[in-house]
């Protein structure tokens, strides 16, 4: 197997996938660094308002060398940026810089990742695609103002699917489902484990609206919270043409939430990040309108409904991550 | 991310998975070498007779720092192991050296590794199963007792899995079960894309027996041959209790091969390595003997049949692969 640029920014990739939609209102970004042919750091941006990929992995690498340093102790990201500009000692200077997005190039909630590597003078920095998002672009100019050798494209496929998540939420409302099954295509009754479900419910919490059939609301009496993780319950969209429910289903008495009872699919795009969590028949009700599929399957076979109806479909897989022993799959239509 | 003994093992681990069945009558094994913290090759046994993981590994690593070596030119396993015993110039000591399986000791088509190894004197050999094959076994008190550091045990339950059908296959009549199908569970119809026959024919070409269904024969009237890689034809057994065929169904043509038609499945044991190429019904009847399963999902949704009937099943998910955009699954059941 080769280790070269593709390898090292495969692993930054894999590494980004793990805090995909979770990192909101950032995209998901990871970051490699290699120090004279030695793997130091495989990090990623892993939530808003924390340090960007770049910074976790400059810091991890300096670590790996000066394990006592007081960097050990420093959380914020601003301090990151301070330390590293002021104690680098030109460690950085052999270094070789993977990040599946160019470097960001403005001032916001932390200092810019372009502004500290031009400080820190990298012998290479390797990006996998441009930032179209004309705030925080510009880091490739500033890198190449300063004379540091950039490389653009680098597994390139991979990484615009790491950011479609991304760019779908912040042009307009991104709208995803998803579904949880077996093996054999199974959906109905418990299907995902314990850790599965945590995933879901931290899911629920960073979208700001769940879409959900009215047959399942009949049948399951969900509550549709997120209290395996005590987050923010989403408001909830009942896809129905009838419009009589049983208001002692447990969503019904959940706090802080909005319910939609409709069958006017268009009211979605009242919301920002929307979250279907149906069978195969509401997707494809709803098919043309979703951006992605979060498909979490469990290694089973179970006797069961998996009724596909008249779907045609064809995928592109993603990603693919473990959550304890289900899969979780990120599909894109082809 | 921590970049330790489990994530170079890993990375030796998944090489050896794209081998898998493929290299009998040895095992699949993945060797990794890290020189001075420096990642130089991630390796794997290929096929019998060719040179062993180690060597393909310690042969890479070499040529990274030697890239014009004469050694370049040289594909036998002896030769390689000549060349690397006569050059080495204490190149190897100060590199770890993964391997998913205790190294070999004894001198078969190509001569053992741990002796080889010997000779070399790594820093220290990491080792994730050690071998019970009584023959090759040994190898670890070989390097012990040259006082070759030795860590055993590394990502063990991973490496378990990785040669779990090699154990199958070595103790008694290995008996695996491949199932191609859709996302949600369609099995009928042309599923898998032409990569992904032509990894199913590599499979035909390396068992002695294809079991298949008597209806699946009826309806779809196969050939059940190797063309896509001309290899072997395996024999067939089809399970039926109705004996009557249309012998001008192709599989009753093809050259070199003995067709059972029989509802005794007692008569596998007849044959050393079993396929049984199914849907979920035949998977039902079969599903105590079986000692491992393919599935190789094709990311697409499509209606068919996906009838699970009564079937009940748990898995663990032992490795994943890609064939072109098909995925390829090896579990066990739990
Ligand atoms: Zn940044
Ligand atoms: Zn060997």
């Amino acid at each position: 197997m080769k280790i070269d640029d593709n390898f090292y920014m495969k692993l930054a990739i894999d590494e980004a996938w793990k805090y995909q939609l979770l990192t909101y209102p950032n995209p998901a970004v990871g970051c490699v660094i290699v120090k004279d042919g030695k793997l130091l750091a495989i990090e990623a941006h892993k939530e808003a308002g924390q340090a960007h990929a770049e910074v976790n992995a400059l810091k991890a690498a300096f670590l790996n060398y000066n394990p006592n340093s007081v960097l050990k102790t420093k959380q914020n990201s601003e301090d990151i940026h301070d330390f590293l500009i002021k104690n680098h000692n030109n460690f950085f200077n052999d270094c070789e810089i993977y990040v599946t997005l160019e470097p960001c190039n403005h001032i916001g909630k932390t200092p810019a990742c372009a502004n500290l590597l031009k400080e820190l003078k990298p012998k290479r920095v390797i990006i996998s695609v441009k930032d179209t998002n004309n705030i925080a672009s510009g880091g490739i100019e500033t890198l190449l103002n300063e004379n540091i050798k950039i490389t653009v494209g680098v597994l390139e496929n991979e990484g615009n699917n790491l950011i479609l998540p991304f760019l779908s939420w912040q042009n307009k409302t991104s709208i995803f489902f998803k579904i949880a099954q077996t093996l054999n295509g199974a959906t109905n009754g418990k299907i995902s484990s314990n850790r599965g479900l945590a995933y879901v419910h931290a899911l629920r919490d960073k979208i700001d609206l769940l879409v959900i059939g009215g047959n399942t609301i009949r049948i399951d009496k969900p509550t549709l919270d997120t209290r395996y993780i005590q987050g923010n319950n989403p408001d909830i969209f009942i896809y129905s043409k009838n419009k009589i429910f049983d208001k002692n289903i447990p969503l019904f008495k959940t706090a802080n939430r909005k319910v939609i009872i409709s069958d006017d699919l268009f009211k979605l795009l009242d919301y920002k990040f929307v979250m279907i969590e149906g069978t195969y028949n509401l997707l494809e009700k709803l098919k043309q309108r979703i951006d992605f599929i979060i498909l979490i399957i469990s290694p089973k076979i179970k006797n069961g409904d998996n009724a596909s109806n008249e779907i045609n479909m064809d995928f592109e897989i993603m990603h693919e991550n473990y959550i304890g022993e289900d899969k979780i799959v990120f599909l894109k239509r082809k």
